[in-house]
């Protein structure tokens, strides 16, 4: 099936002139759930992946699910202040402002080899800062994926240079 | 393997005298994280699930892989304001104050069955908001699962009374 035909796209989200690409209306259809996170998985298979971090939120729908597909771990990047034990954090800019994300000290061992995941790849931001938290703690960030590109409207892609980066649908 | 024996208990969080059960050492151990979806699915393979539903942030980890060992889709029930299109929402108490999840007024059809699963059973509040959710759109909610249960210092259980309601791990 046509994966783009499950993505439900909203004009003038959040504000306008953004077109909005809505992924729950993907993540509801089973056979699209499964399509889109068995074929991320597939191409992933060469790669002995040993844990899949995906930021709050919708990232934790899209790297859970692959996580389990892999017989990988789950590691979630989380908003500052979320994570109960000792946590390394990693601040990022916004449009306007800055945001941080955090992840447990004793989340990702030296060596151990990473997937970043997120539904959506925009300006690529989120991205960065949780490759930049698995390389702090000695994790190999091997590959990065996302349901959605928004290649045509921002140059995400840029922002994560030198890594293994592929979108499962590209706007 | 025992999966409690990868929970990590943290004395005095959020605050003095609860003893947090911190269920992400879990998730990013490889077999435990199998080992807990695989069995949830097994003991669900029964009920013919269409979607399950899995409330911010902590549902969706496990509420995502789940649906795909189920082959299922996934609904999200969010914090408000997160959602794009038209939503129906449930306000639930809280110890102090009130909360609300919402869910997106497409995102379950009359007649579908549903599990509703989240990381930890406390109060049960925020499970019940999302069965009420899942009802209200006239959606079936068929199980209720956890990965951890309170027992000893909460009964979250009789607030779902009523429903199939189980957690891998209890305390």
């Amino acid at each position: 099936m046509k994966l783009e035909d499950t993505i439900r796209t909203i004009p003038d989200f959040p504000k306008p002139g953004i077109l909005f690409r809505d992924v729950t209306t993907l993540f509801k259809d089973p056979k699209a759930f499964h399509q889109l996170i068995a074929e991320m998985a597939d191409g992933l298979k060469d790669k002995h992946v040993d844990v899949v971090v995906g930021p709050e939120a919708r990232g934790f729908i899209m790297g859970s699910a692959l996580a389990f597909a892999l017989g990988a771990g789950f590691v979630p990047a989380r908003k500052p202040g979320k994570l109960p034990c000792e946590t390394v954090s990693y601040e990022y800019a916004l449009e306007y402002g800055t945001d941080r994300l955090e992840i447990h000290t004793d989340a990702i061992k030296p060596g151990q080899k990473a997937v970043v995941v997120d539904d959506l790849l925009a300006t690529g931001g989120t991205a960065l800062a949780a490759i930049k938290l698995i390389e702090q703690m000695g994790g190999e960030v091997v590959a990065v994926r996302f349901a959605v590109e928004l290649r045509s409207e921002l140059d995400g892609i840029k922002a994560l240079e030198g890594y293994d980066v592929s979108a499962s649908i590209v706007y």
